[in-house]
């Protein structure tokens, strides 16, 4: 029997914040750091020998995810109970991935088999797109694929294929090239539409509902260009929507791929959102490997123990972080160029999911919810930002993520070590200097250390590698969401900035009546007399 | 006479802890709309109509910056009086956009007339090159240019060149295609290297001491890969560097542009760091344009009053929400494609010169000092992170930035609006969702407001504009830096990693003695038996 409580009504967490801090700077020492290690799937492990954690703190959070009986909510969830309470809807994005729970069913059919079915409507595209037995309506074959889309239609999927470029090019996987269009800024599609060649490309439009205004904007943008070089626009553009939306019964998309409303934006990289452009661009056992990895994951998120379920462990020990030691915001320091985007699509999905102030009955929270979310990759950022992480008044969580070899091949040796070398060894080494610090007689020179930090290590970064981070970081957000006891799964936050939007756009256009203050803002800003 | 004290040492701080807070909520009106406005440089405008300030506590900012001294330290500054204390430097950056103070003079030659020359000296390497009588060593002409530099020698000229590929495009003046290699993770060059053509590419070294390890390694692969293409490399690549740094002698590079210790790497867009790479890759003038617009705004910060001087007034209401407020992070939101890489390079930018604990001389601080900073263009981030920033549990301050007119000339219509009156609507009508919010019914659907922000407006970024926005952080970054007195100029927090790395990496080369911690490091993660 699964009940509902909110954070502050558990007994472990009052127990929580009774326990002894951990200095970081003296528990790190070589028996932590060989034992503090997790297995996660595709070979990836989790380590968290620098986290703020000891002992004590680990059982009173394992207690705390028995109290908040997070694992039977995941298993609810799994099975299709309404977790997104506020929209009345079942959250299924992990059984587009495989089976874990009763199969829930919508409509009397299984849903398991209908993301499975346009899944394999998507390979069965891609494969003919490759073959040339589906061309340009100039007869010229496709050669490159450009995502119409915004918010999750976009971060996941991009973050996604600029994690996978090198790894396809490196294994002759390439099939062509990926480009994304997202913000409403003309600049933007006008910038990427200048790099292709347009009789050989085909877009993807994405949007559920069939009504987000910046994607109609750029669809319109796009087919006028695709018109204005002679061309064919509806053989050009296939859909990915819901079944109920205005785009799915309209004649002028080449393809459609069907999606529902039990995935939400920032969880439907495994869905056809994320499924048709990664088919394309790299073929279709890629996105299946992707699959396959976050479905492993998804697996080792059931768990019990909560010393063995690394993306329960990171949940609970980024919950310690923000409402026993008070800190407000998080790092993602991935150390390989491929996830220079993954940082923007875990900040949609932590930020977009948790950041909520009501919980699940709509009743105001008494503590904090989701942190702010923001990174770079590493050692990029260690030239940059790093400085206020080690020496800056406020401390920082950190999560970096590492991997021990190349995607591409083309390493060099220079001052007798290897470039992958030093990336690792600058890795490893953060860690040790956030955690130990350094004093100095000199106080400018002086490091305070204590700062904590996971991380997530693998061997090399490929579509299963990449799928298991999605899913790790999926339930890791669901998890602190539970505990939290609010929704993850809506956002209505993003509503009344759409509102106000049209309204200044009518007002831009002349409205005689309105809101007083967007038009004294029109009028500030010159768009008004 | 200019004296030093800490914040809280100031009878002004001490006094604005007592104003009353400012209800963003209710006094957002037309007035406050209306005269909330300060002019910049290049047709800039500043406002703050949403920022939580009013009268009362923009006085008693004032007053603080008076007591800090704030214009008779950044005058100082201009006319070379060390400040950077730490490193015993001038800090010159300003300068090398013109003259603004007394000349500041080195071993005995005026500075002005240095960074002017290796200006002018990059103008002349630029027009050869573009004009075809310096070529690559196949006697091709070149068509690409790559920086190869890591932290400041990478994001503020890649936000830069970003900024105003479209408008050189636009205005037929992209010279060159501009690309930059950063990361140590050779996957980074690789990718970088696989689209050009060798024989057509020109490289920029840049490395202040050329001892910088990611940069080094970066160079040994593109000679590697220049040198396996049969080209040779000395006539693939020049340098900027310090005249004292190995490089300087080093007989390698086709030409060398020289630096020196008064510019810091995040404030070096300015110098030849910035200036080669724009130069080439856009012109001479389009470097010219910037630096004029930086100037201008590095002029208009001399204002004494508060309520006239963007960068000053944009310190104290950081410094109000910072210290007094006590939010801990600060959003950077620009409305447009062309700076989706500036809040990387702000984030630089501030994070790493005020993450500071301790003052100029050595103290610990009691209080507060720089943010943590993010960002990403919208209307992207609205389809994202905006949940939190909405209905999280934190407020954080947004710095929204737009512009009335697009780079490139695509727009369309649709639905009746134009992209860029869509992208417009959004922006102000953003500011106007968080300053008021909204009540509901639904506590779900309920808004708080109260939520600040200021706005940067200007009609169409081009180079002015782009070095007015640099000019106008560099200077927000410095005043704040002030007030809290520390040293902004330094990084000392960058030190320890690296010393670390390279004992991490004799470790992982077998070294048998050493730290056990990180030896524990090495072996947790499979790099040791």
């Amino acid at each position: 029997m699964i009940s509902y409580k909110n954070l502050d009504e558990c007994r472990a967490f009052s127990n929580l914040g009774k326990l002894p801090r951990v200095d970081v700077r003296s528990v790190l020492d070589s028996d932590r750091i060989g034992s503090s290690m997790v297995d996660m799937a595709a070979g990836l492990k989790y380590f968290y020998a620098a986290a703020p954690v000891d002992e004590a703190i680990l059982d009173c959070l394992e207690s705390l995810a028995e109290e908040q009986q997070l694992l039977e909510k995941y298993r609810a969830l799994l099975s299709g109970a309404v977790m997104n309470t506020g929209e009345g809807r079942m959250v299924l994005h992990h059984l587009a991935r495989g089976r874990l729970g009763d199969s829930p069913a919508a409509s009397g059919s299984d849903l398991r088999d209908f993301y499975e079915g346009e899944r394999k409507k998507a390979a069965d595209f891609a494969q003919a797109v490759h073959a040339g037995s589906i061309r340009g309506s100039t007869g010229k074959a496709f050669q490159s694929v450009v995502q119409i889309g915004i918010g999750g239609s976009d971060l996941g999927p991009r973050a996604a294929c600029i994690a996978l470029e090198r790894w396809a090019r490196a294994g002759g996987r390439q099939k062509m090239k990926a480009a994304f269009i997202s913000n409403v800024d003309p600049d933007d599609a006008d910038l990427v539409l200048g790099s292709l060649d347009l009789e050989r490309s085909l877009f993807i439009l994405v949007s559920k509902s069939g009504t987000t205004q910046e994607t109609l904007a750029n669809e319109t943008l796009v087919r006028t260009r695709l018109e204005a070089a002679g061309l064919d626009s509806s053989r050009h553009i296939v859909a990915v929507t819901s079944k109920t939306s205005p785009l799915a019964q309209h004649p002028g998309y080449l393809a459609s791929f069907f999606i529902d409303d039990f995935i939400g934006g920032r969880y439907s990289t495994s869905s056809a959102v994320g499924g048709v452009i990664m088919s394309l661009a790299y073929g279709p056992d890629c996105f299946e490997e992707f699959l396959s990895g976050a479905h492993a994951m998804d697996k080792t998120a059931l768990e019990p123990e909560l010393r063995r379920n690394a993306p329960l462990l990171d949940a609970m020990i980024g919950l310690y972080e923000r409402n026993i030691l008070g800190l407000p915001s998080t790092a993602i320091l991935p150390y390989t160029e491929a996830l220079s985007r993954f940082p923007a699509h875990l900040q949609q999905l932590d930020m977009e999911s948790n950041g909520k102030s009501v919980n699940r009955d709509g009743k105001p929270l008494a503590y904090k919810t989701g942190p702010v979310v923001f990174g770079e990759p590493g050692t990029n950022g260690q030239h940059s930002f790093y400085q206020l992480l080690h020496q800056g008044t406020d401390s920082i969580p950190l999560q970096f993520i590492g991997f021990a070899e190349n995607q591409l091949s083309g390493d060099i040796l220079s001052m007798g070590t290897s470039s992958r070398q030093k990336l690792l060894a600058n890795l490893l080494a953060q860690i040790v200097a956030f955690a130990r610090g350094k004093d100095d007689e000199n106080p400018n020179k002086r490091f305070a250390g204590g700062r904590p930090s996971t991380m997530i290590l693998g061997s090399r970064l490929g579509p299963a590698q990449l799928g298991a981070l999605f899913s790790h970081f999926e339930n890791k957000v669901m998890f602190q969401g539970f505990a939290w006891n609010i929704n993850s799964f809506d956002q209505e936050g993003v509503q009344l900035g759409k509102v106000l939007a049209n309204k200044m756009l009518s007002i831009m256009q002349g409205e005689k009546s309105g809101d007083t203050v967007l038009k004294a803002m029109a009028k500030a800003a010159g768009f008004l007399e």
